[in-house]
């Protein structure tokens, strides 16, 4: 076995989820995760821990939900949603059960669920929301393993992408959760930011927001640091009061669509005007979806810097170095005080910025980043 | 999608398991066993079933026990046998909920754990008691997708072994439930069995057993049947009392040993001579693991004729048309008065007759098969 996988493995186990003798850890293997199953289970048996092994497959998702399809059309009615028992008994009791679930990503295929009705999806996840909390109630950590569909998705040949993957992944976490303590000091203590980005060929990006009384995640890519994702790297909070206009540079997918070049314009608060080069209409059902659609949920610091390009993967994009993220919709109950609830939205869609050059962030009027250098970096001129 | 496959769903899932809905529905998919596990989802998403998938691999329950084993020889014992929690909460959750434990074998080594100690494997075991009756407790069926891995066990071209595998399956059961029906009354108003078999080159068999009192089960793939194997295709009853000679020429494996002619006698109940031409050690470390190791616990009628050779993987052989198998070790309960329990033994191992020559089955003195032919089919001379 590659010895990346086996590392992988064990920070999955002991870094991100803090597995410890008598744990009850259920992991979740996609369809081509297999190799990295096989080592994440001998690290839990060697913890002394138990353990569960599901099949993360999307295409026994993608049949189960179309024979529910089958079922919902056999009296005529070709369109008919199907209905689904609400929190079926085997799933939450897995869930309430388990201390910890690792979710290993790693399919054959990212579009294996591409004929499945959107109803259908909605509805199938209205009727889990018990098993979802359930689950969001462990320690739950979600990583991938490399695969060639992932690859492909990156635009990238297999061991290329497995290069990507590791050097995002095998980082020395420790050193990089306290560097990025000093930024989330600067959040914490801080009550406005402000991004600066100028631009030669499309909308400048200059907003600013209020951050005042929230507090920023430290996301370490551990539980231990309410962190859940692994690869992790970024420092987020919720933001609420926005102005100005930013722009997005990174592609991304909403709904399989590919949306380009997303220009967003907010007055209190709300997104007033938004534009996309492409993709514009699957970005309008965003925003419509429900008031909280149009505020802002999340402000994250990117700052992985073994992740050096985009992949169409928002597990990597969001954390990439020497990136912002802004996400509307719903915001983290972590970045709220005690008994507080942020921005609230059936969607929570991040958008991402290269601020790598000629762009600034600020907090309250103090320069913290420029040109993707941080104030406490070599070379920083404040 | 071959059409076998989906035919084998079904029958697995309306047959075998009688799904209805609102069921929760367990299945696990071995490592090569995905289109079936595709098939399977789609039928129970149809019937209006939830579904749960596990991932059953050996590689990956091999990867568990060494790390168990890593565990336990870390302060230096190289030898020392893991310990594990006694029934894990989440598996024990799982089939409590359950309604339906659908088992899908088809990994991709059918040698996959051969590298971990028995006693480990044993210590695993004996700490899931709770989980395996909470298993057996559910309508639990147990089939295989044809792999390549268990066609090269059968020694057998791929497509040749799927073949194999679906004359076997798909099957009028119900017809052949009926067939059955008939040697099931023939054997609970019986008596004695005889079996006599002669031999040019080998041992003669010639054995009798009491089977009084006994039910025999009409093994017909459901568990509407009490049958829990697809394919099934057997009628067995819980035998004592056994006197005389047999002798089994269908090789088997036991433990990872090729076992071949085994020859047993019995006085009083009980096996007082054996011999093997290969692998006598195994079967002797069978016979001396309890008392009830040297008593038969079943004795069984392979009446599914889509089977018409022997593969070396008992799910198949023991039902093959015109062979007989006896099993030294434990009784099943179906077999027994309520609340009488029958041999008792940690092993259930069977041993496999040929009887489609110069052979017959008698019922207190009646023949009721020569040479592979029923006494109730075409050409019978009783």
């Amino acid at each position: 076995m590659d010895e990346r996988v086996r590392e992988h493995a064990e920070l999955l186990v002991d870094w991100s989820a803090r597995i410890e003798a008598g744990d009850d850890v259920v992991v979740s293997v996609a369809e081509d995760a297999h190799e990295l199953g096989v080592a994440v289970a001998e690290a839990v048996g060697e913890r002394g821990a138990n353990v569960t092994t599901l099949y993360g497959s999307d295409e026994i998702g993608r049949a189960y939900l179309k024979g529910a399809e089958a079922r919902a059309s056999a009296d005529g009615d070709t369109d008919a949603t199907p209905e689904f028992d609400s929190d079926p008994a085997v799933d939450r009791a897995i869930f309430e059960a388990a201390d910890a679930y690792l979710r290993i990503g790693g399919g054959r295929n990212t579009t294996a669920t591409a004929d499945v009705a959107s109803e259908t999806r909605q509805a199938y996840a209205r009727a889990r929301k018990g098993v979802r909390e359930a689950r969001m109630d462990t320690d739950w950590v979600s990583t991938v393993h490399p695969t060639r569909s992932l690859a492909q998705q990156a635009g990238m040949a297999y061991e290329e992408y497995q290069a990507f993957v590791y050097d995002a992944v095998l980082r020395d976490w420790e050193a990089l959760a306290e560097e990025m303590a000093r930024m989330k000091a600067i959040l914490d203590e801080g009550d406005e930011v402000r991004i600066v980005t100028e631009r030669d060929d499309a909308p400048d990006t200059d907003v600013t927001m209020s951050i005042a009384g929230r507090t920023a995640v430290n996301s370490a890519a551990s539980v231990a640091y309410d962190s859940h994702n692994l690869p992790s790297g970024e420092v987020f909070t919720a933001p609420y009061d926005t102005a100005g206009e930013a722009f997005f540079d990174v592609p991304m997918t909403i709904d399989a669509t590919r949306v380009r070049n997303v220009h967003l314009v907010f007055e209190d608060g709300e997104v007033v005007e938004f534009a996309a080069e492409t993709g514009e209409e699957a970005l309008e059902a965003v925003l419509d979806t429900d008031p909280g659609a149009r505020r802002l949920g999340e402000l994250g610091i990117g700052m992985n810097r073994g992740i050096d390009r985009f992949t169409d993967s928002i597990l990597f994009d969001e954390k990439m170095g020497d990136t912002v993220h802004m996400a509307v919709g719903r915001a983290y109950d972590a970045c709220l005080p005690d008994g507080e609830s942020g921005n609230d939205s059936a969607v929570h869609v991040d958008m991402i910025s290269d601020v790598s050059e000629r762009s600034r962030i600020e907090v309250d009027g103090e320069v913290v980043q420029r040109n993707g250098t941080f104030r406490w970096e070599d070379g920083f001129d404040g």
